[in-house]
This record gives C-alpha cells, sequence and structure tokens, in this order.
C-alpha cells in the first residue's frame, strides 16, 4: 500500500492545490497535510487502500503502475468529499483523531469543498482527453451515485426501528462496496482493458469492501480508540444499524429478544447522550451473546473468499495476483 | 426557450426520477413539481434559459436540436446542484416562492441531493459513451470548478469590509458566466463542433451570464418581490456586495462616501436583522444616487454588446444567430 500512497499523493497535491483559497486550505486540513492553524502536519492521511488499488489493477494490464494514478487520485477526491459531507450530515465531530472540517471550518466550507473535491475528481480523469478516461470517469460516476445512494439509506435507516440484514449489505455495498469496485479496476480501465476485465475487478472490489466495511463495523464497536481514533462504542452511540447490529435483532434468542427491546427503549430515551461506558458495554455484550459478532466476522471471510475467487476470472502477471490477494488479506485483519 | 423546456424537461424528469427515495421526492421538490406534502404541482421551474442555450447550441452545428438535450439536462442539474447547496450555506429560506429544501426537508437532504444531481449530471453525459459526450463533461467539470470558485468568493466576500468592482466580476463570472458559457456550447459540442466554435459560444455565454446577473443585480435591489419571489430589498439584507453596491462604494463623492459609513456600522450592527423597510429603502436610494444602479444597468449593457460580438466568429444558421440574439436580448429586459 505503501507504492500506492507514494504514486499518488503527489499528484493528490498537485491537483487539491489548483483549488482556489480558502478551500486549498480547508481540504489540506481535511487531508491532515496542516493542522487547524495552517501549520504543516504530517496527518494520518488513511490507509491509502483505495489507491493501492488502483495502481495494482492498472498492472493486470501490462501498464506501468503510475497509468493508474490518475485513477487513484480521483477515487481518493470523490472518498473523501463523500466524508467531508457524510461527517457533516451525520454530526460527526471526529475523523482520524481530529476534529472534522465542519467542526473547524464550519458547515458552509464543509459542502462547499467536498463539491469541489467531486468536481476535480472528474477534472483529473476527463483532462487526460482519452477514449480509456471517458470510461473511467463513466465508472466514477456510477460508483459516486451508488456511494450517494448508501449514505441516504444510512440517513434512513437511523430513523427506522429494524432493518434487514439484506438492506444492511446493500447500504454498505453502495457506501463501501461501490468505490472499492471502482478503485480496483480503474486503473485497469485507464490501462485499456475491456469491460470483461473491468467488471471481474469491480465484482473483486465490491465484495472487497463489504468484507471493509463487515470489520469497520466490528471495529465500530469492539475497536480499540487508539488504533481506530474514534470513540469507544462509536456505532452503539450513533445508534448505527450496523451488521453486528441487525445480524444479533435478526438471529432470534432471549439475548435477541433482549436487545431489541432496549435498543427499542433507547431510540424513545431522551437521556441517550448521557448513557455511560457501562451501559454501552452492556449493549455490545447484548450484541456479541446473540451471535451478531461472530456472525459479522464470518461475513467478512465469506466477502473475502468471493473476493479472491473473482480474480480468477481475470489473466494477470502473478506478482500483481499476489499483491491483490495481500491487500484482500490485509482489510480483514487490520485493526484499524 | 419554451422549446429548450419542452425539450428537456421529460428527459430530466427521467434523469430525476433515477434517484434513490427520498432523493426523487425532495429533487421533485425542488424542481417545483410537487409541493411540501408530496402532491402534484405545476410549479415555476424557472427562467429555462440554459437549456434553451443548450438546445439552441445544437444547431450551429447543422444538429437536431434534441441533440443538445443530454447537456440541457446535464447543465440544469449541475445549475439545480449549485441552487441546493448555496441556500443552505447562505441559509436562503425562499427560491422561486416557496421554502427551499433545506427549510422544508432538513439540511442532510439538501447536502445529499445537490450531491445527486451533481453525479446526475455527469451520468447522463457520460453514458452517451460517444468522444463529444467526454469533451462535453469535461467542458461541464470546468464550469462547475468556477461555480464552485464563485460560491467562495461570494461567501468570503460577506465577510470583508471592500469588495472591489473587479472582484465582484470576477465572481459573478464565476458563478454565473461558467455555466451559461457551457450550456451556450455544450449542443454544439455535442453536435460536434470544433474547439474554436465551442470557445466563441463559451464567450458569448460568458459575457451572456455576466449581463444576466448585472440584471439580477438590479432586481435583488429595486425588482418587484411579487415577481422575483424574493423579499424586497433582499440582497441589501443578506448584506450582498453585488454590483451596484460596489460600484456605489467605488464611485467616490458625498452619496459614496455616506453610504461606506453606513454599510461599515450596519456590518457591526446586531440589530440589522430588525431594520425596517424604510432604513433599506435609504440605502438604496444612497446606492442609486452615487451612480450604482445606472453603472449596473450600463454594464448589462456592455456585457449584452460583448456576447453578440463573439457570435461573429462562428458560422451558423441566420434563424439559429436570431434565436442566440433574441435571448441574449431577453435576459437584459427581463424583470424576475
Amino acid at each position: 500500500m505503501e507504492r500506492g500512497r507514494t504514486l499518488a499523493t503527489p499528484v493528490l497535491r498537485a491537483a487539491v492545490d489548483r483549488l482556489a483559497p480558502p478551500m486549498d486550505t480547508v481540504a489540506a486540513y481535511h487531508f491532515g497535510w496542516i493542522d487547524a492553524h495552517g501549520r504543516p502536519a504530517d496527518g494520518d492521511g488513511g490507509k491509502a487502500v483505495r489507491p493501492a488499488l488502483a495502481v495494482l489493477s492498472a498492472e493486470v494490464t501490462g501498464a506501468a503502475p503510475e497509468t493508474g494514478v490518475p485513477g487513484a487520485v480521483a477515487v481518493e477526491l470523490v472518498h473523501n468529499f463523500s466524508l467531508l459531507h457524510d461527517d457533516l450530515m451525520d454530526g460527526d465531530e471526529q475523523r482520524r483523531h481530529r476534529d472534522t472540517v465542519w467542526k473547524v471550518h464550519g458547515p458552509a466550507q464543509a459542502i462547499l469543498v467536498g463539491d469541489a473535491l467531486f468536481a476535480l475528481a472528474n477534472e483529473v480523469l476527463l483532462e487526460l482527453g482519452t477514449v480509456e478516461a471517458g470510461r473511467a470517469a463513466r465508472r466514477l460516476t456510477t460508483a459516486s451515485r451508488s456511494l450517494i445512494d448508501g449514505q441516504a439509506q444510512d440517513i434512513s435507516y437511523e430513523h427506522r426501528d429494524r432493518v434487514s440484514v439484506e438492506e444492511c449489505l446493500e447500504m454498505e455495498g453502495n457506501k463501501t462496496g461501490a468505490l472499492l469496485a471502482c478503485a480496483s479496476s480503474i486503473g485497469a480501465v485507464l490501462g485499456g482493458a475491456d469491460d470483461r476485465t473491468a467488471d471481474a475487478l469491480e465484482t473483486y472490489g465490491y465484495h472487497l469492501g463489504l468484507a471493509f466495511q463487515a470489520v469497520d463495523d466490528l471495529l465500530g464497536i469492539w475497536g480499540d480508540p487508539e488504533a481506530t481514533g474514534k470513540q469507544t462504542w462509536s456505532d452503539l452511540r450513533q445508534r448505527k444499524k450496523s451488521l453486528p447490529v441487525v445480524a444479533a435483532l435478526a438471529a432470534g434468542g432471549p439475548a435477541s429478544e433482549r436487545l431489541g427491546e432496549i435498543l427499542a427503549a433507547d431510540a424513545k430515551s431522551s437521556d441517550f447522550a448521557n448513557f455511560s461506558e457501562e451501559e454501552f458495554a452492556a449493549r455490545a455484550a447484548l450484541i456479541e451473546e446473540a451471535g451478531g459478532r461472530d456472525w459479522t466476522a464470518e461475513e467478512a471471510r465469506r466477502q473475502h473468499t468471493i473476493a479472491i475467487e473473482a480474480l480468477h476470472a481475470v489473466d494477470m502477471p502473478d506478482p500483481v495476483r499476489e499483491q491483490f490477494t495481500a491487500l484482500a488479506d490485509f482489510v480483514v485483519v487490520r485493526k484499524r
């Protein structure tokens, strides 16, 4: 993943530098390149899974990894556009151990800079002026639409009492799967791959995304705050209907029923914001007892397997296949 | 303009129908197709200048007006994406005589549906899958970036004491000129026009946009609320540094100086929100006395002339040229 970051970051920074002030500064803060006072920072730029996939996918076609760089940058821009807007919509105050953009620079800048990054993503691709870039931009647009659909589902599910496991998987496929699918194929598309190859790489990325999100959902409840940069029981505090929760509710049995009663009462509670650590810990224990934790861990492995199998449909050099496999392995064992 | 609306609206509605619920409903409310309770409405869909320009520009190349329709729809989608986000950023509660989306459906839906319309704009073009569509998408992306730059300038100017006439024109060129430039050329690009033709049509549209905005700035102060759908003295209430204001402040002389003192005091006033009609009327009278109203009206005519002249560089059928001219004439005489 280091290679994806090393190749993509300078081009990403150059793209962000094109933004007019103060958007360039706000974006630089978001990416962790400067702190809230404008001083240079060496921030945690995230896991860089997406750029790694994009440059790797270029090599599927025999092209140099550099061919995938505009795709890597475009995907990172779309990903970060969605983070800026989602953090504001969800009222999330922290990301990657730092205050979110809307907290530091205000809601208007979060909206505006998100918009600018989204536009920049298309610019970075379309200015290549090639047929391949047009195809890449089209796939990126499809992925962006899925991302937005997923956020719409996420918001609407928060207002509902019950969400099925299928609905949750569909939402996570939109929010996480679609853009990882695009990342996994965009370098290949830029390298001239045919649609069949690109589609197979998208299938790999989509299921990798579902595995990624299942692990994220586990970390959102049982993750180490030091590693994740989020609060303890982060997803429970936000009443997020994540996979472990919906799987536990769907499982049936005494723990599942008790959990259902508690969460229904929580939804009506005006005191929820003041709940203690122990109260969240009790809910996490019930989710685990009802089988939600085990089911989600198994789901991550299941999606990992489907992702790896999708690679079989694509001819590629052995070292490239090994790296796709290693990236998938990383996604399911990561702690942050 | 009726033709642009008639050709583009069904395709626009079909595009918006692709949005997942509840985004389709929120967007339909924004476009005036339904009311806040979801009942069908025959809302004021705006002036439809942009779709008219887009379908007309297709005919420059000898193509059928229908060739410009995906461009008309894409431009309308970008325009409305920016309205949704700008209304939220600016805290505007009314548009086209109706409550804005964030007032009715909340800030999150305004952000989300804006994002969705922006993505849909690219989708509508890129799914054509042609080289021309890729070129059109690139021009639309450039225009979108300008639009966002203009909104950034607009926001930052509101926090400043003084804005020069040049800065105001640059901001208005970004906010209004760029997308009208794109609308005026996108049909031609889809019809296979070369870059020189497209650039000349963009010049027409850009200056038409500046004329349009100068008229908008006049209507924002002296417009009839019944016609514009805005409050009386709308731009003054928002302390907008629009063209009449900055021109009046730059003019020098007693009225200009008095206006400067009053606006500087207003900027610090905590009671500004409770100002009476008479207080705004007095400010408007000073702007007029300092020459801001006349200067802006003259600027509208000047930009109109540049726009018409840009058409000379392009070969096109006479009826097409006449319609471009009629559209430019409409823009400077309109009352809403």
